[in-house]
């Protein structure tokens, strides 16, 4: 087999078998298919797309072309929930514990990653002495008794993937649902998961700028997942504002507190009882999504999702004290009020500049060498549709630098007051679950 | 300007600028632009093409990228002449005596490179002391006194061309019209080329198989030349069966020499003729192609074209008495016959397989360090539409080996009898001469 003729192959529309697929990501990850041709190959694939056989082949590719997490010893069905990124996205931190809470093994391998925040690991070490770095035994251990534990990423997973990202991303071939559909799903299934429930953003905040580009990368993902034995679901999720109030580690942690309690923001708690009824039916812990459902909200009056936060916070050293008490959570030394300008209704909130904002007080990495201030972030006092009375504040700046101008001078470019009255998004636009 | 927003733009279809065609090409000849980006640039052209201005641009850039050749001490309008390839094409070494002979510079640049049987300049070597080591100065004035000198490549010409080349031949992007056209035309106007003059090849034995790709191409290198000041003619002319009779190196010499002298086959003669008249035409050595070609026809009449070749071949060295006496040439040491199996009419003569065979007894190189033996070589007997008596000889078989049953085999293969009459094909299919 010469890497050529497959080029010529997809170039001029035809299909690629699984064993040629193989041939191009195992001669990829070992070297022998050199850049330049892998390149010319996405650019090919770019224009001429990949069928569902082949997606399901390049993700089983991927998965192979490196470590896999081996999740067998843990009891149940381990469903993974995965988001396409967002701003003030509290929701990981909020279904873990929910989820597990009705007996879902949550076994999370996480990272830290760039962005407007921390990752997920970055926001549980607000919690004082929690941490990560966790044997693998214990790990298992933990979920098999707790039903949620998260450890930090290790092993060359996805090798291939790495590889050809970082290819994509200086070749102009980053924007292909069916390249970025495997990408995502060679992740979930390497790390482990045998059912996968997907978030797929929408919107100025998102990657996917619109709901049709969201829904066709949704369904691509649910076809791979089903074609390779992982059942699969999705939805599609409004991310032209942010999720939630909080924007911020610390911050982000108290909503998720707030959530688990039943007293959180309500697009947060409705988009995680959405994912979470998925996730419980997927685990086959319920008979159906909408009782699944109902078992989520019971667990959130009852008590127990919040139980089940505290003894998994607890469980890897973090001090579980702080979900009576969050105010022992890192505190920034200011807090500023930004200012509504004028009367009128909330008309946009750029998800994403309003993420910079958060990241210019230091929230988030810029790059990986970025210290993260844990204590620091944005509190939206106001979300699209509400009315604002001049002078009110529609944003909490909680920072530990004395001047706040320039995020100020962000969030007044990006937070716009409209005198006619203004309707709130849609927040789940989609659900995928077929 | 980055590469990557470069790709992208070509990749959804807008037309790269001057400047940024300029940046790729220097970029990528001084390795600042790697490999992995120009192939995918490369496939993104494949889908979305250039415009006629983008391939004006590429050829320049590709023509600054290394050396160009200065020309300018010779008298007149240096006309070039380029042929897509094919097999038994014996035109080059006819029309450079012959359009000489009418008092148009040839300055020709050579090479060996691989095929079927040698370049130009292996073979010019059949004839006894022939040599193109000649310094630059010496060449320059040869072509002033007799018009006509062939000296070998020197120099570092259009390097963004051969890396390109180099890389499209591995990435599946070769066939692109875009691409080819001003490859090619680089070339020769590195090699410095006032006028051109394209013959391109169709058929079995060319890269382009059918007259429409090949008129494509023809056009697209014609505006090419154009629109960067080049006058440009091109033809479209038959590669289904090997041009003449001879197919080997000092064969094709023997042939050349009865053309000169008006008794070469009629293909070769005419398409010589036709190219011919374009070359005198656009040197403005007549007023028209019609009476340019009545020149030419006077030249072979008088021996003028004849007593060209002679003084070339002397003035680099070589015996010029092989015009009067061919039998000087190489003589390979056995003659096999090509019997016909059945009566009937040549109905194909497979050009690229014949050349093979030819290769097979050592005419052409399959490799750089490969020998040529420039005795050997076919001389067809019979050609497309002529008819055949069972036992009569289709291909006289000049070999220094004495088994050549694997020649034969091929040769049979590729050369079939109809017992129904066969037109003769057409020889030229289209002239470009605006």
């Amino acid at each position: 087999m010469r890497m050529v003729d497959l080029i010529e192959k997809k170039r001029d529309g035809f299909e690629l078998s699984t064993e040629e697929i193989n041939f191009i990501i195992n001669g990829y990850t070992d070297g022998s298919i050199p850049d330049y041709q892998m390149s010319a190959l996405a650019m090919a694939i770019y224009f001429n797309g990949m069928g569902e056989k082949e997606r399901a082949d390049l993700t089983m590719a991927m998965v192979h072309s490196g470590d896999t997490i081996d999740l067998s010893e843990i009891e149940g069905i381990k469903v993974d929930k995965h988001s396409t990124g967002g701003v003030g996205d509290t929701t990981t931190l909020v279904l873990g514990p929910l989820v597990a809470a009705v007996g879902v093994p949550v076994a999370k391998m996480s990272g830290r990653g760039l962005g407007h925040t921390g990752g997920t690991i970055d926001k549980l070490e607000a919690v004082e002495g929690f941490h990560v770095e966790i044997e693998n035994e214990e790990f298992i251990n933990l979920v098999n008794k707790n039903k949620i534990a998260v450890i930090g990423q290790s092993g060359n997973l996805t090798p291939a993937d790495k590889k050809l990202y970082a290819l994509r991303d200086v070749t102009a071939t980053v924007d292909n649902i069916a390249l970025i559909a495997s990408s995502i799903m060679s992740k979930k299934i390497a790390a482990g998961a045998d059912a996968i429930v997907l978030d797929v953003k929408t919107g100025a905040g998102a990657f996917m700028k619109t709901v049709e580009d969201s829904e066709q990368l949704a369904k691509a993902m649910v076809s791979i997942g089903n074609n390779v034995g992982r059942n699969t679901m999705a939805i599609i999720s409004d991310m032209s504002q942010p999720l939630g109030f909080a924007i911020g580690n610390a911050l982000e942690v108290k909503e998720a507190i707030d959530t688990l309690k039943g007293e959180g923001p309500e697009d947060l708690t409705e988009l995680s009882l959405t994912l979470g009824s998925y996730m419980v039916y997927l685990a086959k812990k319920a008979e159906s999504i909408e009782s699944a459902r109902t078992m989520l909200k019971q667990a959130i009056k009852d008590g127990s999702a919040l139980a089940s936060f505290k003894t998994f916070l607890e469980a890897q050293g973090g001090d579980g004290t702080i979900v009576d008490n969050p105010e022992k959570l890192p505190k920034a030394q200011y807090t500023f009020e930004l200012e509504a300008k004028e009367d009128g209704y909330v008309s946009t909130i750029v998800a994403d500049e309003v993420g910079t904002a958060a990241m210019l007080l230091g929230a988030g990495r810029a790059t990986k060498e970025s210290e993260i201030d844990l204590a620091v972030g944005l509190m939206l006092n106001k979300k699209i549709g509400d009315s604002v009375v001049k002078g009110e504040s529609l944003v909490t700046i909680y920072s530990n630098f004395e001047d706040v101008s320039a995020v100020k001078e962000k969030l007044y470019a990006n937070i716009t007051i409209s005198s006619e009255r203004v309707e709130k998004p849609t927040l789940i636009y989609k659900q995928i679950t077929e």
